[in-house]
């Protein structure tokens, strides 16, 4: 079981790593890869072309402006590849958002809200609890304590 | 192996067939179902609710307009849940889409473009061979045949 | 004589207490609290269910992003909801309006502007006194006194 | 108890007559009225400031484009006013709806969706029925006929 | 020759005094107000409605969100009204611009840029010198002036 | 006393054709023209600079998509110039308004709605009514023309 | 010399005929292909590998939506890649255009308007003719004829 | 063998000198100009007509808000003109980037990312590529080195 986070700028890895810190919360292994679409298209043409021989199961590509990082490599790969839209100084990430989600028919990329690094690597989660039943509880229990947190705020703040 | 496709309104099924139509294509068993989050809430909680004890793996919503079909299921559920904005006649689904895909941290939709309702279907197929073999080869079958599509077409186009 | 206040995130209290201190202004008794459509959606589903009978009559709903808060108990319950889009980082708070206001036929949520909180107060106000006459009066003494306090500015700024 | 439904142009009638009709289930009275707030402003203003004797109790207002109708009611009545944003042809309603709804401190509207005329008809009946229990009573029965209206469909569709 | 500069509300008035300064700078005399259009709408009527018997020959209207003064006082008066959207911060000045551009037939409002107060101030001067001899020589001053401006900063960073 | 009115494309003229009709009921002199800013960019400029001395007082603009024409005019001539944003059948005439709209300092272009073509005219007729006493008075007969026409309207439809 | 234009789809080629009409008014030679980045991802980085030894110097590429073509064939060729962004039914061809444009800093893309194809054909030509002075003098011709165009239709239609 | 770099305001200054240092890299000379397209639109007209004997090959026209000078010079010139749409303070630079990219047929601005300096350089070094050999090597030494830059970045990140 693995997934893959890739991002196409070190610019990313700040938010990326609230990705990372969630997979580790589920103690998911992941691989961690800075890939440009632009920069290097053959690394991410061969990267997504061996993901799955290499042991990957999910793939989360982070990418902003014209973000085309997760449609190349759900080009390249049968896994399921994760959009993780980054925000934008200009556009605020509309143009990312666009770029990721708007594939064309045949090709899906799972997109996630603009900077939703978490819930990219949520959404892994629950797609490889598709077969592991011990990420299935854990993401229920995930679920629960996401209930609690707030109840106990609602305690506090409500009157 | 069962995937639910839920539509949050009768006229969203012109465009929810084309899901049906690829899960069949991969004989993907699936359960389509008409669930308003805002007129039925009480069917939408419990059926999300007992959903993964009705053996269902992923789930595919539906939904325009201020479409909060998706993240209701999903926030009832641990299973993956696949928003499809619809496309709509006043701002062409831009609500839809940012109603989908701009989720809060901890409980993600996996969204695909504005009315693509086959790239859910093929999401779901994605998802579900995480664990089915079979679909993972099926799906790479399916994407030999897109490019064998589109080879045809550029020898009969190209010049 | 009740309005609810419902914050779907404790990062939006900053901007609801400019709705509870204009309640506390015209003397309108208030719950505040804190329910998450997809974390709490049980909670959630039976605040609104209750409400009535718990002697609400009208509900302020503050949410950001994918903000189905508003919808969410809009479709538990037959009291006017007030939907209360929050601002957010990357686009504005355009999803959350979006999110809000888009309802579908049979189910409105009565939407204010984008971190207009003292107006969703307000609006509550002007819907409790189409019973509470003395509501009706102090909502009056509210426009005489914005009245006036622009017409001071321009006293003091005109020439 | 009435309600008034006021449209800025002849030609949002076709529209507008959909909240006409919602009010006619209800059996809830109103008055319909073409104003415009740009060609006939005194009529606008004073209509608004005589709503309240006129024994309205709230004022539907449809309106397109820059949409300055239910604002400059608003402005002049302590009444709660529905703005309902009319879609445009170029810009879909994004420019209604936004001058509808981004309402300044102090004079809030209630905005519903872009088109949404029965949703302005049925958030009328909400916030009558504050007062009327018997249009609670009723708008529960909305909602419950909408809930089998869906129930059926699904019963019809689901498979 | 004299022009109305109104703002919508106090704060506005930082980007104003910009507009003052240019209409300083032609020694064309205005006045400077804080109208409300929705908080003190009786005055906008009333001095829209005797704008003209006053002196005046152009008013600028400046205005945020539901930017409706512009129009409003545009309702009632025959004289060229200029609006001035103000940038907001949540929209960037969007909705502020659409709410004032889109006027009905019938009812224009000079638009220009959002947060463009020189620009208004610069248009009046341009429609006052249709009449006024001297404006138009100055204006052609502060083109050719512009003009210089630009030619010395292009021969300081050219290369 | 004359208008210009000049269109970037003979495609515009249909929209245009309202303008003039506008003009002509006022008896307002003008002379049509169809100049590119981009395919005719000399004769943009020299129509502009010799516009003063070729009695015209007041310039309409009408383009659309990358709309230059109005602020290149503005650019060539201290005559106030009218900008008429045209619809656009992709993006429905946003980029025309913002082309149009959003000039820098110094240079205004007086914009009024997206295919607003009327009010391009009647923004006209005001302009030089600064001028002209029987504009002004023929201005305010439209205005009451046009109240009438809402009265009589909203007697007809007023139930 | 020679021009590529390719397309990521069939049904862009109704649009893409006419750059390669204005190419044949050229005389340049071109080749026409359907190369999907998503579908055909290997052709499509093949193609981009070898287009300059094949005897290509500028490349043509339309897409639409998440529009990934351009970007794809620029991380993969040193030949500057042309941008034609599509129309969409729901959003215009906006998607398309941001999926383009915004392009990571070190890989351009020269974007054209939205389904622009004359003008990316024209881009074409005006590169190549930093080459090829035949086609300078032959774009300066066009520049003239568009220009007369122009003039012949303002003889007609002013007055 | 030259570049221009024109900008349309001093303040542009700061992100077109990212230009200049990328044309630097690779030793193509270049003359920088401040020159408004509406306030020394002589300048812009004579600098773009003369532009091809004076022996320049490429412009590169920087503007921001309702950015026309890319546009007016590509209307004045054969030569391929490259558009950079500055970023706003407002709209982010949505509007700069429609005026500049949304050209109409015949007169093409290739556009590059809003605030993309280094990408208007490294387009204008692609297009002097098609004809130098040298460049193109130098270029793709570039591509190379972007490459490698990535590749450690993965390699020191990676995990």
């Amino acid at each position: 079981m693995k997934v893959a986070i890739v991002m196409g700028s070190k610019s990313d890895y700040d938010v990326v790593k609230k990705a990372e810190a969630v997979l580790d919360s589920f103690e998911v292994p992941y691989v961690t890869r800075v890939i440009s679409a632009h920069r290097t298209p053959g690394v991410a043409a061969s990267f997504a072309q061996h993901a799955e021989e290499d042991g990957i199961d999910v793939i989360i590509a982070a990418a902003g402006k014209a973000a085309h990082l997760a449609g190349v490599l759900a080009g390249n790969t049968p896994l399921p590849v994760i959009g993780l839209p980054m925000k934008t100084s200009d556009l605020g990430g509309m143009d990312s958002l666009l770029s990721v989600v708007q594939m064309p028919k045949g090709v899906p990329v799972a997109t996630v809200a603009i900077g939703g690094a978490e819930n990219a690597a949520y959404l892994a989660v629950q797609i490889l609890s598709v077969r592991e039943k011990g990420l299935r509880e854990a993401f229920k229990a995930h679920k629960r304590k996401m209930e609690e947190e707030i109840l106990a705020i609602d305690k506090e703040i409500s009157r």
